[in-house]
Formats: C-alpha cells, structure tokens, sequence
C-alpha cells in the first residue's frame, strides 16, 4: 500500500462474476481477516483494520477477531456507517482508497464514487492485490465442464445466441459482455462445479456483430462432448486469460449489466459506447421452458421421494430412541436424495435446526455444536438438491413427539399450533392467489403475510427467490419480497413460497414450496392472469395445524394437496414408507 | 423564437408551485393551444406544432385540435413517443430547445437534459416567454390569505418552523426554500383561494439559520389577522417579485426537494451547495396531529349528512319520476354541502356519472352532453369538500330502480351485483388490514383487488391517495397503488381506500371511504402495527350486494359500519330522511 501510495484497501466478498459462492481462489477477504462468512467486507488502512458484517455473522466475526487488528462493524446496528461513510469521515481529502477492480460491478462504482468524492477521496483501481502476497494460493479451478442434451433444455445454444443476438441489435449495441456464470452456463447449456451447490463453471462470454460469439475458460476441463457442442453452436473458445485483449477490441457500443460486470470490465470500454441495461439472458432464463417445466415437475416428484423417506425415517428413528444431532438428520436426508441417479449435489447447505436454532435464520450446524434432538420438539429443515434435470427447495417444520406423547409437544411450545397455521394460512393464499402478469413480486409480497400480520406477527426475510434450472437456487430476476425490485412476474418463473415464523430461542417455522408461474387459460377482458402451480411434494405436518384456524377453503388445498402428494409418490415407496405417506396426508377435513 | 434562435419551446401545464390546479394566469399550454385538459405538452418548433396527452383526453384533444396546425401525440399508445423523445429523434445536432424554468422541475430537467444531451441538443431555460405576446393575461391572483386557529390545527405555525429549521440542519443545510403551496398554508397555518379547490395561495417561503422565515406572495391581499399570525410566528411577509433577489443571496447549503422545487429556482444555487431530500414539511403534514384527527372526525360526520341527504332525496326523486342529469344531481349534492356553515368549497370537481359514464374514470359532466337518469341505472358519484375543519372524499355507486321494479336492475345489468360485491370485498379487506408501520403502500395495494383478481377482474387506477387537512385532496408523500413510490405509511396519515371496478359502455363501481392510520396499541415482539380507522360516513349500497358472496366476517364488518354510520347520523336527520337511512343501513346477516 505503502508504495502505491494508497491510504486503504476495500477487500470485497466477491470474485469477478458476481456469484453467491466465491471459487476459493478468490476468498481474498478470508485470507486477510480469517472470516469466513458470505457476506462481509474488510478495509484496510495503515493504521487500522475494520470487517463490516451483518447481524448473520456477528457472533462468529467477534469470534474469529477476537485479538487481531480487525475491529467489527455491525452493520444495520444503531448508528454505524457502511464502509465507503466511514472511508469519508475518517480519511483526509487527497486519500487514495484502492479496490480489485475485478471484484466490484460498474454499479458499485457508480455508488461508491460519489460518497468518496464529496470527501476528496480518489477512488483506484487495483488488480488483484493478493496475488503477490498470498502464498499456496488456490488455483484456477480445473473441474469438467459439461454439456446438458437438447431433451433437458428444449432450446439449443445457437437459439439462444439467436435471440441475444437479437436483442443485442435491438438496444443499439454491437457487441455483448456477459459475466455471470450461471447466465453463460445456461445461454450454452453447459454445466460445472467450480464453486460449491452452484453448477456453473468460471468463464466470460462475448457476442459480436462481427465475430462468433467466444467463450472464455480454462479450456483443458472442457471435455469433448461440450466442445462439440460449441462447435454446433458456433462459438469459439478461448483461454480465460485473453479475455482482456479481446474486451479492448470489441466493436462498440457495447451492452453491459452494470449490476453484473465488473469496473475493471466496463472501465475498458469508453463510457459514451455503453449500453447499460439488464442483461437479456437473465430475463430469457428465468420463464421456463415447456421442457424444463416438465423436467422440473419430474425432478420435484423425486425430490419429493426423497423427502418422505426422510421423515418417515425419522418417525422411526424418535420411536427407536436413535441418537441423533441436526448434522446426522441433514447427512440422513442427504443419503436419500444421493441415491438418485440424477442427484449432482446439494443446492445449498441444508438448514437443519432443532428448536431454537430453527429461528435462526440462516443457521449452519456444526460439528462442535449440532443440537440433538430431543422430544419434544420442533424441528425445521430447508434443503434442496441439484438433479440433472431440475433444481430443488423445500422446508418443512415438523413435531418431534414420542408415540403416545403428543401433549408434551403443546405443553412444551405453547402456541406453536397458532403460529404454525398462520405460516400455513399465509402459504395457501399466496399459492392460491391469481394476479396480472407483469405484477413485481413485491406488490404480491403481502398476500402471504396477512393472516400473520392480523395477529401482529411477521417474518424478516423476503417470502420467495426465483430458482434456476439445474442451475443457481437463488436467481433473478424475480423476487417476492418487500422492497425488492420491479421485476415483473412472467409466465414460466419458478419463485420459492416460503413465510415463516421465528421465536427467538424457542421455535422457528418455515413451509417453502417451489411454484412455477402459469397463464390462467380462461381470456379476460381485463388482461391476462397468472396463477402458481405447486411443484414441491411433501406432507405439511398434520400434527401442528389447528384446523379451527383454516377456513373449509384452506383446509380443501391442504387435503387436495395432501391426496396429490400421495398419489404422485406413494407408488414408489416401500410398504412401510407408504404407510407413513398415508397416515401423513390423511384429510383434515 | 427566432430572435432567441431557438430549435423548439416547450409548453408544459404547470406553474411554479407544482400544483395540481394552475391558476388561470399560467395556463400557457391552454392559450397557445386552446386545449384545457389538466394533463398535456405543448411543443412548438418552426416547422410544427404538437400537443402530447394522455387517453383521458384523446377525444377532447382530437376536437380541440381538428383546423389547427397542432398535431396530438397519444402518449402510452403504440409506439408514440414522448416529447423528450420527440426532440431528440426530430431536431439535429446543435439545436437549442427552450422551456420556461420557472415551470419545470430541477427532477424534470435532471431527467430530460440526458435525453437531449444525447442528441447533442441544447436544453435553455427562458423566462416566462408569453409575457410579451399574451394579451389580456389574468394577473396575480388577489384572494385573502386568511389564518386558521390553533384550535383547528393542533399545532402552531412556530412549531412547525422549529421543527423545519432542526431538519434542516440536520441535513447540513443553512437554508431552505419550499415552492409547493399546500407545504406553505400547512407550516404557516394559513389558507387562501387562488386555485379551485385547493385552499392555497401563491407564495414561496425561505427558511435560513441567520434570518427570519419570509413569506413571498402578493401582501395586500394578507388579511390583517394573518398578519397577525405570521408576525407571532415571527415570519417576515414580502412581495412576490422580491422572491428571486432574497433566493441569490440565501447562506448555503441550501435544502431543496427536486421534485418540488422549479428548474429556475434550483439554477440560482451552486450545484455543490444543494442538498436534495423530500422536503421535510410533505411528511410532517401528511401524518395529522390528535387535534385533526378529531376535527377530521367531526368534518366527515356533517359531510356524510349531507351524503345521506342527498341520497335519501334522490330515492324520492325517482319515486316522484323527476327529470333529472348528471349535473343536477351533482349540483343537489353540492346544495346540501353548502347548507354546512364550515362548507369552503369541493374538494375536486364531482364525476357524477350514469351508466357508462361512470366507466370513464375521470369523467366530468358538460351541460351539453350530461346523460338523463332514467331507471333502472347505475349511478357513481364521486365528491369531496374542503371544511374549515377536514377535508373529505367519497364515492358511492347506487341502483337507480323504480318501487317495486329491482328486478329489472338484473336484467338491464346482468352481473352487477356480482361486480359490486366484490369490490366491497376488496374495501372491507383494505379497511381489516393490519400491517408492520413503515409498510409502502404499493405493498399493501394488492390486498384490495385478490377478490377482483381471483375472478379475472382488475381496475386501472391506484387504491388510495393522500388527503389534506382542509388542504389538498390529493396529498403525498404516500399513496396506495401499484408501482407508486416507497414512502412509508405511518401512524396518522390519511388515505382513500377505493377499489373498482368498469365496463365500459355499461357502468362503473367504485367504493370510496377515507381512512386514517392509527396505531395497534397491543405490543408485539414483532414491531408496531397499524390499522385503518373508517371515517367515512353513508351507506354502502345493500341493492347491489349479493350477500351470499361475502364471508361471515365481511357481513359483520358491514353491518357494523352500517350501525355506526345510524348511531352517528341518525340523530340529525329530518324523520323522512331518517327512515331512509334506518333502512338504508338494516343488518345484511
């Protein structure tokens, strides 16, 4: 810093393609402070270190820095100002505060700058800082990349290149920048596993008016069956590292996502020759396909599959006294969903909390400290796998009671039927709800919360994310959360419908199902109307509904939905796991 | 314009103050072009002359136009594109476009100057250029400027400057400038006639941490009470035209809000030297004090007399086959308005429509083409007044039959109950509400159309907007509509709750109530509530309900409203108009 003459450095949790996991080689943040965290982000001056985290990861960041340099900022806690206020107020006018260009989107600059600039501070780039100091620094990662069949995407490459192409000519442009991985995985129908749960591969790709559209990655792993799908697809490819010679010769006006490129990309083209707009593949992506719906309906039906051999075990193993921890429950439903053929890996890293560590909401057991489960209790799994043909999440929350004891439960969580029916309640009507096409789904966001909020309670996190398919579970553009974007909600859209409940040390519920937008066929003078179709199969758990709280249209979707669950699955499982479905999904009514 | 070589003039209809209503003496789009809707764009080159509306006016717009050499651009139709727009693709490089900057905003200008800027187009600012070439201008408005006591408003005009000035320095800003003339007669506790229905008067007013607070408007006309009030509030009184001077020499930084504040005004102040925020006094004034509350209560009381008055004559009127049209029974209804001594004035002008002119959302009556009641017909009539104490809007949509002849309503409108019932259903859901404090209302907007939608129905307008104090009846910063901005709503705001529904051609429905925000007293871990308390006064129309469509809860609700709006009126009604309302409001369950 000293020789650059940079009075700090902004370490990010990010890597050059904006993805949710950071490939190890780019965990920079991790290697300088020893947190580990997803979300967080270090600054470094000569005379001070600062980690900024949110309340997730407050515990462990005290933890890990306790009796290091590093002071904790809590962020969103009390008065604390984010990093680039604090850059302002502490450093002087004339201060050069540097950055791995790499690692921040255009749009971060565009954010940042002005904070910095009113405090005469510059603002530069820097590349790759760490790769001097940082000793046994992992590679580039060197997994198979892999190409999916044209009968799991039900659009070839070269259609999709068509369309962009399209697109590209349509907003004035000449050439197209994309670097998001799962945008390019899907746009080429190819697949990896550089990073964990996310089964995309590090590479950027161009398209051009004047060339074949090019893709950059480390070309050895590029196994033959998807070179030659590039090559039916007309795309070229090339070494990730000459992707910076081939950024400065490309012809402009150049289209870019400023939430999704790079400074260090975009800062290559001259800025009169942008064209900023959200990238036309990540719409393209998220409406679903006839194929990929019918594929996800399949992969749905096993996960499914899955699920209810796992809680039907579980059944068993609380009435043999197993001991077991909330890691050994996760492993269990994990060896379930392994022993599909079309299993690839998890979607995320399962959620599995036994009372209180269920309302923690992004809670991740650990070996050290896994609860164990002992009833009564309350148990709340969130999980999902990768399958070849489809991407999965589910949650449920369930009672643990010994046989015979199931007033212990209401004894020990007084409450908890009330809390759980509302979650419920809140669920049925956003599934049964039908709105106009091009509603963003924070306008709908309400609907699952209603029955919640007349009892004055409510959940702090956003009731659904779009999912890819066999591709990244959290997708955009969609949302359904307060204050997310305008994304309008599109015929094809997969979203999560996942309202909860949290009581801080005692209980948290959770019901996620996947649903997949469809048009409501019947014509309207009015416009035309969306519905959800439910994709996730899995028994609610009859043992925590107070069925005086439902309405006789509420307690019709549970028992349709229940005898849907059973009769889509029950001829696949063993006798003795049948029995449990049934007694599971036996009417309410 | 070609004196002052300019490419194009633009005419919007506005004035300095932003108001909805113009005074007649800024009405420049309305002279140049003879086109006097509330909404459209004047743009003038030396080659062409075009006027851009929306569909409210298309048919108004076509005749006003026909001979003339103004062509009319329908915006939001096809691809026609707005005069920014318009310019850009019009005029070559090197053109100078010119607007009055006293009547745009520093957010137009903010918006507009890129689009322009693009085309290598000019934008200049000219100074009221129809001063010279307007003949017979209306001059400065000249109504008393008059002051309300402190019983009405709660809260002393000294106060409410104290307040400002602490925001105001919290922001870092030395000054302050407020343009917007429902912001100034709401702090300084004054109101006045300029416009019609708005009870405001034109002024700006200055704020600043080394001077009094100067009001600029036009003095002889501030009644010598007022000028009492202002001096007790310690606010010094100026002439209009000494505004400009007083803006150059203001200690900066200076506060000012850009959506409210004119390019012109903005222009004075070095960029670096404004602070930019939504001036303070839009949400002070938005979230009303107990006193008002009270007041507003006791307004909407006399105003729903009147409501029930006139409801109950035009029964007889019909009964007594009297010839009547749209503009006389507005003009009844506004005859039992006056008959309150506190009556001002409307609070908008009435949409009083029969069959399908209640379709048409913003239809206004002409005594030329005012359609005749003729039974059997559906009748909507939306109307408001401003009360020294409240201001007040509401709409009720009635069946117009004939004693004994109901039955022919269901033949002449097969459906309309159906219609009407489940837009009471959307009503009631939006006046059951309780949600989390701080909610935005287009998040909450939804909860009133899911019984419209789940039938394939949908309305085009928002569900609520803002209401004044005696002051305008559309008021920010919250509104309730889809797509509307994320101002919070908070405890003590007012809004309308109105969803409908229309057929063209055939009829419309639309069930206005006011509702005021107040808070949930029961704690809840899981932060405040708020609910909606009805102020609204008359009876929903039992004729057009069909009861089998409402929820045990619903008929509760209305049956419950209907008791209050009994208990609260009866006893100030003469025995005939009594009689009606007992039967106007007997039980439904």
């Amino acid at each position: 810093m000293a020789r650059h003459d940079l009075s700090a450095l902004i370490v990010p949790s990010a890597d050059p393609h904006q993805g949710e996991y950071v490939p190890s080689r780019f965990m920079t943040r991790a290697f300088v402070s020893g947190f580990a965290g997803s979300a967080g982000t270090v600054v470094i001056t000569p005379d001070e270190a600062g980690l900024w985290t949110d309340s997730r990861y407050f515990l462990e960041a005290e933890e890990v820095l306790r009796g290091t340099p590093f002071r904790l900022f809590r962020l969103h806690s009390g008065d604390t100002p984010d990093y680039p206020q604090w850059l302002a107020s502490t450093l002087g006018p004339g201060s050069r505060v540097a950055v791995d260009g790499q690692v921040v989107t255009l749009a971060w600059h565009q954010r940042t700058l002005p904070v910095l600039a009113q405090a005469k501070i510059d603002l530069v780039a820097v590349e790759d800082p760490f790769d001097q100091i940082w000793q046994d620094r992992p590679g580039f990662p060197a997994e198979p990349v892999y190409p999916l069949s044209g009968q799991i995407t039900g659009r070839s490459a070269r259609e999709k290149l068509e369309s962009l192409q399209k697109e590209m000519e349509h907003q004035g442009a000449r050439s197209h920048v994309i670097s998001t991985l799962d945008d390019i995985a899907w746009i080429l129908n190819l697949r990896g596993s550089d990073v964990p749960f996310n089964p995309v591969f590090l590479a950027y790709l161009t398209l051009s008016q004047e060339a074949a559209p090019t893709l950059f990655t480390a070309p050895d792993r590029v196994t033959s069956e998807a070179r030659e799908a590039l090559a039916a697809a007309g795309v070229e490819l090339r070494a990730y590292g000459d992707f910076g010679d081939h950024l400065r010769r490309l012809p402009e006006p150049v289209l870019l996502d400023p939430e999704r490129t790079s400074w260090t990309v975009a800062s290559q083209i001259s800025p009169r020759e942008v064209r900023l707009t959200q990238q036309p593949s990540t719409g393209m992506k998220a409406r679903k396909n006839r194929t990929e719906a019918a594929h996800l309906r399949e992969a749905h039906r096993r996960d499914g599959l899955a699920m209810v051999r796992f809680l039907a075990w579980l059944e068993r193993a609380v009435e043999g006294d197993e001991s077991l921890n909330e890691l050994d429950l996760a492993g269990k439903l994990q060896e379930f969903r392994r022993a599909d053929p079309r299993y690839v890996s998890d979607s995320f890293s399962a959620i599995s909390g036994i009372n209180g560590n269920g309302a923690i909401v992004h809670y991740s057991a650990t070996p050290e400290r896994a609860a164990s489960l002992t009833p009564p209790a309350i148990y709340l799994i969130d999980s999902g796998a990768q399958y070849q043909d489809g991407t999965t999440d589910i949650t449920r929350t369930v009672a643990i009671t010994r046989p015979g004891e199931t007033a212990d439960l209401a004894r020990a969580f007084p409450g908890v039927e009330r809390d759980f029916t509302l979650v419920l309640k809140g669920h049925i009507a956003l599934a049964t709800l039908i709105f106009p096409e091009g509603t963003p789904g924070r306008e709908i966001d309400a609907i699952a919360r209603t029955p919640l909020w007349r009892e004055l309670r409510n959940y702090g996190h956003g009731t659904g994310h779009g999912v890819g398919f066999f591709l990244n579970v959290h997708e955009g553009p969609q949302r359904i959360a307060p204050g997310s974007s305008d994304a309008p909600l599109q015929e094809g859209m997969i979203c999560s419908n996942e309202p909860g409940l949290y009581r801080p040390g005692l209980y948290g519920i959770r019901i996620e199902n996947l649903v997949h937008l469809t048009t409501v066929p019947e014509p309207s003078p009015f416009g035309t109307f969306l519905r959800f179709e439910t994709l996730s199969l899995c028994p609610i758990d009859r043992n925590l509904i107070d069925r005086e709280l439902l309405t006789p249209q509420e307690r019709e979707w549970l028992d349709q939905y229940h005898r849907r669950v059973c009769e889509t699955l029950g001829g696949d499982l063993s006798r003795e796991d049948r029995s449990w479905l049934e007694r599971a999904t036996a009417p309410i009514s």
